[in-house]
């Protein structure tokens, strides 16, 4: 299969290259976009060396399959182009998400949804799937109908900037210095803000409106109530979400519990005696969201409380793209060119 | 006065000296208690330089006020015999929080319980007073009905030990080396973890029922439903709060904020179009509890959404103890005991 990746090497599309070395995609040729002012560098991978290349001007990316992270204005406006030319678009910027003829899809809550694809398919905003990862299955036996998020952001949500900014600033304020923001308007070093996105008139940020209306499409929940506030802290690389849910139908911890045990990309650490729930520490390199601090909610008869961390690089993003890409392969729906032709 | 500190060299102690000073609290003679492995050393104040003592085995703290933050069992085992000498003791413990002879106090909130004490007045906890400042104006106006709340705590709620093992931890990591848990059990640099309190049988951990049982009593609100999720984040002294609010009484965004912005000891931060909200960086050294993200809760008519920071040592515990001994004071009902003798 040809491989495009736009945006290689930002954090993102340096994940997806080692994932794709490290589940073994099938990958006949690698090609490596990235700005025009990286093109003509090289990359390592492995044992090969890429010279990155710049976008082409006739949208041609030569790929079967091409993942877009380069961010959503370059997606916006050439991925339907690049699409014209052959290619599966796996996009990871929020520029089609909400668009009728895109797929927006988690492969553990949707995957059938990818199948209906026209040539792009979005990959959807990385909170929403980490919460996802825990809420779809809930949904799926006890009916939505509500939910209350407060997140705790990683930096690389803003990218190898965010990470970059987090480390010196630190480094910075133990020195006895002032915290200098360049990425962030505010200082992220031991300390905390609301997220980094543009508030709308309704006071709601565009993050937490993502989880609003992202959730809705991939549940085919079009009614489902949801009200987040998302926070920025001053953690590397992966998310955590403390969430109350509502549901139609009751619930019980047990059930909740069993549903959550066997729910794939779920990984249940909910260790009581000794303390032990998500932490983005423990979530930062791994494939599954971890979920845990399962409650009967003392506020509400049949809701839930749970506490949710995962890779938001991994699994919110790089992972989450080559999972589709994978179950589309599977279904024989992503054929190579070579064998199609 | 003649005012007592117990656990002086602890980091609410150190707030407690520094705010009698700033304050100008009549202050007549000091004494500072530590541990007995502390007791003889000697602890400079401005130009005073006092030598710590050991508790005396009678319970004569030969003090009108005490301020007593040594911890719970110290609490426990003395409060009421330095009561039965005469003082008025305002415990920053959780000792006696949920006793019924106990006045549990925020002076902005129930100023007029701290006057029926018996000896003994108790200081509520940290998050708990920060949560309150805003809530409790609301409730008044509109009659809380549910509360969700997920927290962001500071370190400096596990005392100087937290604080040091964060800035310890976070040298070791930026220098490559693994962080080492000491005082928490999870590693704290660059994560975040659930509360490092006793979790129970309905998987609530100590914080999180404190936030609900303090708030009842404070409020006088036995039916008042909270539900919350207590995290410890990478920040050295103030804690931040994302809440999502019920009334009985129909809110408007416009009316809640008009009842904050007049609400004391509240300082409405709430500047969308900057993107600036409550942070801890901001919220730590202040005496207000910054009070932002306001917004009609998008998924339930009439509730609110809103996210809180305020400085966890400062009004979470030695601020409030001081302004109780105040209001008294005002009222006439705290004398020296050479006047009422």
């Amino acid at each position: 299969m040809r491989v495009a990746i736009v945006g290689a090497t930002g954090a993102v599309g340096q994940e997806l290259l080692a994932l794709l070395a490290e589940r073994d995609f099938p990958v006949t040729e690698l090609t490596l976009y990235a700005s025009s002012r990286s093109a003509g560098k090289t990359l390592t991978v492995g044992d090969e060396t890429y010279t990155l290349r710049a976008l082409p001007e006739d949208g041609n990316l030569r790929a079967d399959v091409v993942f877009s992270s380069a961010g959503g204005s370059v997606s916006k406006a050439h991925a339907w182009r690049w699409a014209e030319h052959g290619a599966l678009v796996i996009d990871n910027t929020s520029a089609w998400r909400m668009d009728p003829r895109v797929p927006l899809v988690v492969p553990e809550v949707n995957a059938e949804a990818a199948l209906s694809h026209r040539g792009v398919i979005a990959n959807p905003n990385c909170s929403t799937i980490i919460a996802l990862l825990a809420l779809a299955p809930l949904h799926r036996a006890f009916g939505l109908t509500r939910a209350t998020v407060a997140t705790y952001q990683a930096v690389s949500g803003a990218g190898a900037a965010g990470i970059d900014e987090l480390r010196a600033q630190t480094e910075a304020v133990l020195a006895g210095e002032a915290p200098t923001p360049q990425k962030f308007a505010h200082p992220i070093a031991f300390n905390l803000f609301s997220h980094d996105s543009a508030v709308g008139e309704d006071g709601y940020n565009v993050e937490e409106r993502k989880l609003l209306l992202e959730s809705r499409k991939i549940l085919d929940a079009p009614e489902l109530m949801l009200s987040a506030t998302c926070v920025r802290v001053p953690v590397f690389r992966a998310h955590s979400e403390a969430i109350h849910a509502e549901f139609a139908r009751a619930v019980t911890l047990e059930g909740a519990l069993a549903v959550l045990r066997a729910a794939p990309g779920v990984r249940v650490v909910d260790d009581r005696p000794n303390n032990h729930f998500p932490m983005p520490l423990e979530a930062s390199g791994r494939d599954e969201v971890l979920v845990g601090r399962l409650r009967e909610d003392a506020s509400r008869p049949g809701a839930l409380a749970l506490f949710v961390s995962g890779d938001q690089i991994r699994k919110g993003a790089a992972l989450n793209a080559v999972q589709i890409a994978e179950h589309l392969a599977r279904q024989g729906a992503l054929r190579a060119r070579e064998l199609s032709a």
